[in-house]
């Protein structure tokens, strides 16, 4: 395991890096924020997943999520979105399958199940990693954008116990019912949809064991939110299943970074009150 | 003039515009930050300076400032570094000169003086298109990063009773004595010397009729400090001057975002005291 950035950052550290990863078969980088608080002490921590397209940069350069987790003590840890590297299948024409893409699954299918299982390199090696090598205390929370929050909620609602809370920022809630989700989990998973309901939020609350609540922030000006989004799925997954769900939707926002950065801090605090509980 | 980017942000809007300059001979493009109290009234606004390779959009990703700024009822404008576009003079080879690295001076030499003219450009010709289009007040304060910070206190220094306040991180102090200034000074006003005084902070501070202080912060890691910035010249050139410098040197900070985003709610609260005075 290699550091390859490091800089201060509102007294503590944002630093990247790079790891052989067993679970996905090649070399991945992971950003890690590491706040003062992490100097003196372990600290629980915050796993952010990205989007369509991102690195583990984009979270770290964008959302100004380091103030609030200096003031609250938490560890932020983000991943990249799929495998990476020559020797990884990709599909070169699509922005929305292959590398940037990886959807947080387990791929079945052969081009893909090689190295493209992002779920078990999320929820199990990353934070084997992080708790072995940094002042991680264990507790995990679990966050994210976009693609991302769909991860977010999948890896929440599979796993019961695993994290105290979760939330996403512009979710995709439905990737059994939306073009994103049909495109990559045909690909990932093949052509029974039925296979495709261990990684659908709005299936997955229905089976639920744990009634973790779901926090969600979601604009109302997002260019994705008719077609891809479709926040009200969840909502009446939510209330059929009976699980928790606070929807927030924000007149104005669209899907960009300029709102996440401008709601990260309340994410934080939740997250925070259910890191520190004892 | 067009809109070519608009995203609700903290309550207020983060903008993007394109227009054909009359200083600069070409299309430019700048950021704009509009905060929620620009919606019922007018504001003061702060000019941000970017540095090397940039353009408006690098402090507008990164900085976090906008929480700030729609803390204190600022409008941030952030310009791009230079004039740009296929018939403007460029150093292909080079990222510290030409496009992205105009260095806020008006060129004289033959190769650049047709574009080149940044100090023009963020003086005087767009706070007027501000102050006509946008609901700013008329009240102006400048800061900036590294080659942009040299820029924020050159043209305070130049242009007494324009600005309410300055401030840097990580500026070039001396460009007449390192060898980023060098370059480009010698490339735009030509190899006398003499002529590079007028746009250099430590020699404009002999001549400063206005006593406006200056406020710096400038990380103690940065991998540009010893070569580049040379921050003591400034501490010199003040002492000797009798000019007013509040030079704060922050142990472990690099040149990066990361260090500016960790200090910039201090700056626009500086700021926002000088602009909000009676």
């Amino acid at each position: 395991m290699e550091r390859v950035e490091l800089h201060a950052c509102f007294g503590g550290k944002q630093e990247v890096w790079s790891h052989a990863s067993a679970a996905l078969g090649c070399q991945m980088r992971f950003a890690i924020y590491l706040p003062p608080q992490a100097q003196a002490g372990t600290c629980p921590v915050l796993y952010w997943l990205s989007g369509l397209t991102c690195t583990e940069q984009n979270f770290v350069t964008k959302a100004g999520a380091q103030r609030y987790a200096a003031e609250h003590g938490l560890i932020l840890v983000v991943p990249d979105t799929s495998p990476r590297g020559e020797g990884v299948a990709d599909d070169a024409k699509s922005y929305d399958l292959g590398q940037g893409a990886g959807f947080y699954v387990n791929a079945t299918q052969a081009q893909w199940a090689a190295h493209y299982r992002m779920h078990d390199y999320v929820v199990q090696e990353l934070p084997d990693l992080v708790e072995a090598h940094f002042p991680a205390n264990g507790a995990r929370s679990i966050s994210g954008h976009s693609m991302g929050g769909h991860g977010a909620l999948v890896c929440a609602l599979r796993n019961p116990g695993r994290y105290r809370s979760v939330s996403a920022f512009s979710p995709i809630v439905a990737p059994s019912q939306v073009p994103w989700g049909e495109k990559a989990l045909g690909a990932y998973l093949g052509p029974d949809r039925s296979a495709w309901q261990a990684w659908d939020a709005c299936a997955l609350v229905h089976t639920a064991t744990e009634r973790l609540p779901l926090l969600i922030d979601q604009g109302e000006a997002d260019e994705f939110l008719s077609v891809q989004l479709k926040p009200h799925l969840l909502s009446q997954a939510c209330a059929a299943a009976g699980h928790p769900l606070q929807l927030r939707m924000r007149p104005g926002y669209d899907h960009s970074y300029y709102f996440v950065a401008s709601f990260i801090h309340e994410h934080i605090a939740h997250h925070a009150r259910a890191l520190h509980a004892p």
